[in-house]
């Protein structure tokens, strides 16, 4: 599929996804913000709460370090605990470090106040930020993510994810939304495999994909084409319903 | 935390799961079996149906490509369809090409004999394996995965790739099975921080690790401590404890 539609990587930190812990969803989500927003996400990473693994990962997806993507969204590892190295890693990467940021820590102690608790040294450390980073809102708990480069720096608590996706996403440049449109089909893959190769061959701009599936029914697989023009989307699934006579 | 287990990586191809379209859940299955196993799952990728895309990241992953871990496994693009390009990209990257193999022809046809349909060039495309690979079994569908190197390919539908992991994994060299405790506390992260790093000095040979949450009674965090010798994490929970007064 053809697109002029930035493109976007997104990092999550975590020993508790790599160890089967938890089953990773802030990266699912977001997937599907930027496939509404018309941001071309193109690849996802997981790597563990260490100081290499996230330089090197930043290092090969934030464009203006040189890497892959226009975009690079990370969650995780920006909590108050001594495995919460997300800023100083993020901010080795961007060739500067992390230090307590005025406007931070101002939002953290706002809150403690209001809640009547003590900043703490271990609050405080989420007010560690990237110099020269600016602040993403956390409407949900307080401590904020951050920008720099074309980094974009949020937590890994899904409800304070998402708030930040929330806040963050329409302040980006965006594109195209990509539409889509989808048949489940009570057939094997097998079955359709000739059907939709010739018709990628005729929609060269659209993307067809075939995701195949088993339940109690047997098997079947669903359909999708993708594209950013909704005329095609459109005229493409047409097409495959009359090869399939459905 | 040290240890002398293997390392393994995870790269699942499709652009179902960067659309948002699928949430990806054959990583997790894997990321247990391997913390059960004793093999040290580092890193996780996602990446689209795309051949360049797919060569990249097996050439940085699988060491016997001069990447960076003992093992890579690697979820789908297996099928019969024309966006199933794994088994010649997996080729490429290893120098070599896919043809047809006797071997998993052979399995398809049986199975077709069986059920009485046609060995289509759709369903042979499925026995397109890289020259030199070895199989791996397919209990559920006939297709063959295959290893190639240190890399191991399987499919993405879910039930298909459970199936092969539980034939694969048995038979690759592993290491001792990673213990774990975890204790939840109804408390923010914030609050038991110091302690958790302070204690985590006294056991260097450990992981600690703090997952906060937050649900209808309000936040709370989940404690686990994590490592190879169960008496060590034992002593490390028991500590704990005492240090929270729990």
């Amino acid at each position: 599929m053809q697109s002029d539609n930035p493109s976007a990587a997104i990092l999550v930190i975590g020993d508790e996804i790599l160890s089967g812990r938890t089953r990773e969803g802030n990266a699912h989500h977001l997937a599907q913000v930027l496939t509404a927003t018309g941001i071309n996400l193109c690849e996802m990473r997981v790597v563990s709460d260490e100081q290499d693994q996230i330089v090197d990962a930043v290092r090969a997806l934030d464009s203006s370090l040189g890497g892959k993507y226009d975009l690079l969204f990370t969650s995780g590892g920006i909590g108050p605990t001594h495995d919460d190295i997300t800023a100083d890693a993020v901010a080795l990467a961007h060739g500067t470090l992390a230090e307590v940021n005025d406007a931070a820590r101002a939002i953290l102690q706002e809150r403690c106040d209001r809640m009547g608790t003590e900043l703490t040294p271990g609050r405080l450390r989420m007010a560690r930020i990237p110099i020269g980073a600016r602040l993403i809102e956390n409407a949900v708990s307080g401590a904020p993510g951050f920008s720099i480069g074309n980094t974009h720096v949020m937590a890994g608590v899904p409800e304070v994810f998402r708030g930040m996706v929330a806040w963050l996403i329409p302040q980006l440049a965006s594109g195209r939304p990509v539409q889509s449109q989808s048949i489940e089909v009570r057939r094997g893959e097998s079955e359709v495999a000739e059907d939709l190769k010739q018709l990628a061959a005729s929609f060269a701009d659209l993307s067809l994909g075939s995701y195949p599936f088993h339940d109690e029914k047997g098997w079947g697989t669903n359909l999708v084409v993708r594209g950013l023009d909704p005329e095609r989307v459109e005229a493409a699934m047409t097409a495959l319903k009359q090869r399939l006579a459905l």
